[in-house]
């Protein structure tokens, strides 16, 4: 997952027709790590795939694990700043729509149930720890 | 999943080996919801079964939707007070221990890595969002 954060501070997020959900769901950006690819490299590459957007910088926070009773799937936890806008390339059976919002927009709709997506809850929890200062991210530049 | 918050305000919390993670992971209890089982009976069911814990007071916070991509699984997020302690029933598979942590316990477990499950994640935004004052929880008393 990436949390693209806009210079104007606000924050690059899609809203997505989720099957499972049989609705559209609101989320930070994310994509499935290409067998053997580093996660630095996937997040980089889903973000210029499914939004267009390139990052001058790159944090990594950490790592989520969403299933521990039946998974060992893990989701990486990645901010990126300094965006400036491509083309996007999304796959054959991806149909998103990206739209920006602020943090206290997206604050608001997870405290009312209008965001439950347990990875972007968890961005949420992150952006809003950083910007008070209280969880670090250490910048590097893009590869 | 229940945050159970201690009259002293710390957390019950489990330490659980989890087999698809090959170790010992922090959460907060959770737990399936039986088949035609309301959502409340449920927390209320597993907070006893897993902790001995019963609770005076119950809050629903919302639901988080943890794996979007492939399912439709919802967790239901739950507070728990006015806790007192009874005889834990784990079902023959379970092995857990019962712990109580401090929120800035939590919090510093969180922005390290060393808790990385979703929900529990998310149970520590909610937790602190509400004793902010920032996201409201409606108490209800115990069924």
């Amino acid at each position: 997952m990436v949390v693209p954060m806009l210079d104007d501070g606000r924050l690059v997020m899609e809203r997505q027709f989720r099957y499972p959900m049989h609705r559209v769901m609101l989320e930070f950006p994310a994509g499935k790590i290409d067998e053997g690819e580093p996660p630095f490299q996937c997040a980089v590459r889903e973000l210029a795939e499914e939004t267009g957007y390139r990052a001058r910088e790159w944090a990594r926070a950490g790592i989520l694990h969403n299933a521990i009773a039946y998974s060992d799937e893990g989701i990486e936890i990645w901010f990126a700043r300094g965006l400036s806008h491509g083309a996007a390339r999304l796959d054959a059976e991806e149909f998103l729509e990206i739209v920006a919002h602020s943090e206290s927009e997206i604050d608001a709709l997870c405290a009312s149930g209008g965001i439950t997506d347990a990875k972007t809850l968890i961005g949420l929890l992150w952006l809003q720890k950083y910007r008070a200062g209280l969880w670090p991210l250490v910048w590097q530049p893009a590869p």
